[in-house]
């Protein structure tokens, strides 16, 4: 990964990114940050969005802002990374919302939720539809500034060692799921687990687990899920957008000159569509891989099953929007703006789409 | 617009771009260089990604970059952006690539070709694809560095003043329909025009027009065309994208120190994806206001038309291609990467749009 890295940054639009010189006056003045994330070391996906992240924000500076990257563990765990950004352990974090919602049940909204937004309508909905504004409010009690840092982009339904029928093939079945997603699926009937990535494969193997959602092709086909379950659902309802977040402390937000302050956001910014960019073209390359060279049955849920857990998602939903007042405005506020944007995408992406065929 | 987009920079994700205080010493050293458009001053879309472009760079520098954005006309004509960055009249220019695909065909699919890749697909192309490096090799003999810097997102088909039965319908109409798009209606049969955004409702009433497309409802509503063509035709296999341009002067460029460049290359990416996420928005909002509000009758084209379209769009593309060895090149990558995330975007984006249903 370290060489695409350098590939991109050297050749890429952001070309100067990775051959920033900083003059000796700027470095003389360099102020160092570290970031903690929730992702082993330089882990393909979040895990380099959170090295970009930091080379960006250096180039940008000429090196006035310098943040070293930490893996889950060497400062503080994987789970702690929001208390060490808000208790200023740290300047810095990257991680992922949903697993806050323990905290803050809205959190959840700030990855992805089942039959949600997809990334692109994500995008508008935090950027330009109300979210951000939602999001700094969720987090100011906790102490740190949120942005989008990263995307994993649509995700699958699972891997599954047999094909599904219907509504009865799900019930009693262990399937490793996270998340809202997880909740469904434990509501049609199935024992949802929260198997670590690299247990997935033997515990599908043991029988431990009879199915297993990850992320998507491009990071599912390093887990080798394929040999054991041949079957790959989707749509991915249960996640339709994999939103990376990147934290920073509001101490140390407020205390930043207002430049660097423009230069962590559009760090951020550029970081959230660069993932996403690179994830679809993995994706695509994976998708292919597995069909062609692994034999694996990509297969639809039936429509049955479908119809259940979008029933199943609308409940989940209410109740998370139930716990709290502010659970409640994030809720009506993304709902909403699904709501009135489900017409556009349909008319929009999903009809050019269509039409482009095969 | 002016309040708009104070109120998100000031209080979006990106807050820090309006509320810059450059230091003294830093504007004492200021550069300044200026931007020529192709737009009328502060157009909403297109003409405000240019000005936050500006505002974005500014912030990011400290004010050590100052950009001033000219509308069309001011310093150079709107068609005559390319020449003017590349000759040195002017260091930056914003405008839309497919204006110049006299000068070389293959700079068309950087704005958007007929069934051809979604905004998010493109964006995948261009940054993780091998798209950016083919669109400096093509701009470099014209002296300039392009960048993605706005985007108008998914356009519509056309408005109509009646339904389309078939294809015999669009034999012998006038349409206003520019680029690769409007030369797909010629081969079906219609006249395309390059009537001006100011003269079609007036051209629309007259009969100079039979139906005319333009961008996508958020940008198509003040153009009032649903009170003499109230048939809106999706899907935009026409126009499936609208990448902006951001140009560099290649001298200018070179000359920028590397985190100056990181910056502009940031603000650039930024900008894409904001243009892009605000254009989402008005178009939601616009769409359910022509349906609810104007009575305008949201169509489909007819089967037959879509597939003779797709078949002409193919015949059209391997026609640019043939121009010269670099547009080869260029339709080749488009098209290969087109292809290979089509199974992707089909089984991940349009299956969880279908999944999501009403």
């Amino acid at each position: 990964m370290k060489n695409f890295t350098r590939r991109h940054l050297a050749g890429g639009a952001l070309g100067a990114a990775a051959a920033v010189a900083a003059p000796s006056v700027a470095r003389a003045q360099a102020k160092r940050w570290r970031m903690v994330t929730s992702w082993p070391k330089r882990l393909p996906g979040p895990g380099m969005s959170a090295e970009r992240i930091a080379e960006r924000i250096s180039a940008m500076s000429g090196g006035r802002l310098q943040i070293t990257v930490h893996a889950a563990g060497e400062v503080v765990p994987a789970f702690e990374v929001l208390d060490a950004v808000g208790g200023g352990v740290v300047e810095m974090g990257h991680t992922a919302a949903f697993y806050w919602q323990g905290k803050q049940p809205a959190a959840a909204f700030y990855t992805t939720v089942p039959f949600g937004l997809t990334p692109a309508e994500h995008v508008a909905w935090v950027e330009a539809g109300g979210g951000q504004a939602l999001w700094d409010e969720l987090y100011a009690p906790f102490g740190v500034k949120p942005f989008m840092g990263g995307n994993t982009g649509v995700c699958m339904g699972g891997w599954f060692r047999t094909t599904l029928k219907g509504l009865a093939d799900l019930r009693g079945i262990k399937i490793r799921s996270l998340g809202l997603g997880g909740e469904v699926y434990r509501r049609l009937g199935a024992t949802p687990q929260t198997t670590a990535p690299g247990e997935i494969l033997t515990s599908l193997q043991s029988g431990v687990l009879d199915g297993a959602e990850f992320v998507g092709p491009g990071t599912d086909i390093a887990l080798g899920l394929y040999r054991v379950a041949p079957h790959y659902y989707g749509p991915g309802f249960n996640k339709p957008n994999g939103t990376g977040e990147c934290l920073v402390s509001l101490a140390a937000w407020t205390g930043l000159e207002p430049d660097l302050r423009a230069i962590v956001a559009h760090a951020c910014a550029a970081e959230a569509t660069f993932a996403l960019s690179e994830m679809e073209r993995l994706n695509a390359e994976a998708l292919a891989a597995l069909i062609e060279r692994h034999k694996v049955k990509l297969e639809t849920f039936p429509d049955e099953i479908v119809a259940a857990a979008r029933g199943q998602a609308v409940d989940i939903l209410a109740e998370v929007a139930a716990r709290n007042p502010l659970a409640k405005k994030v809720h009506d506020s993304y709902t909403a703006f699904r709501d009135r944007v489900a017409g556009w995408s349909r008319v929009s992406i999903r009809a050019v789409l269509e039409a482009r065929g095969a």
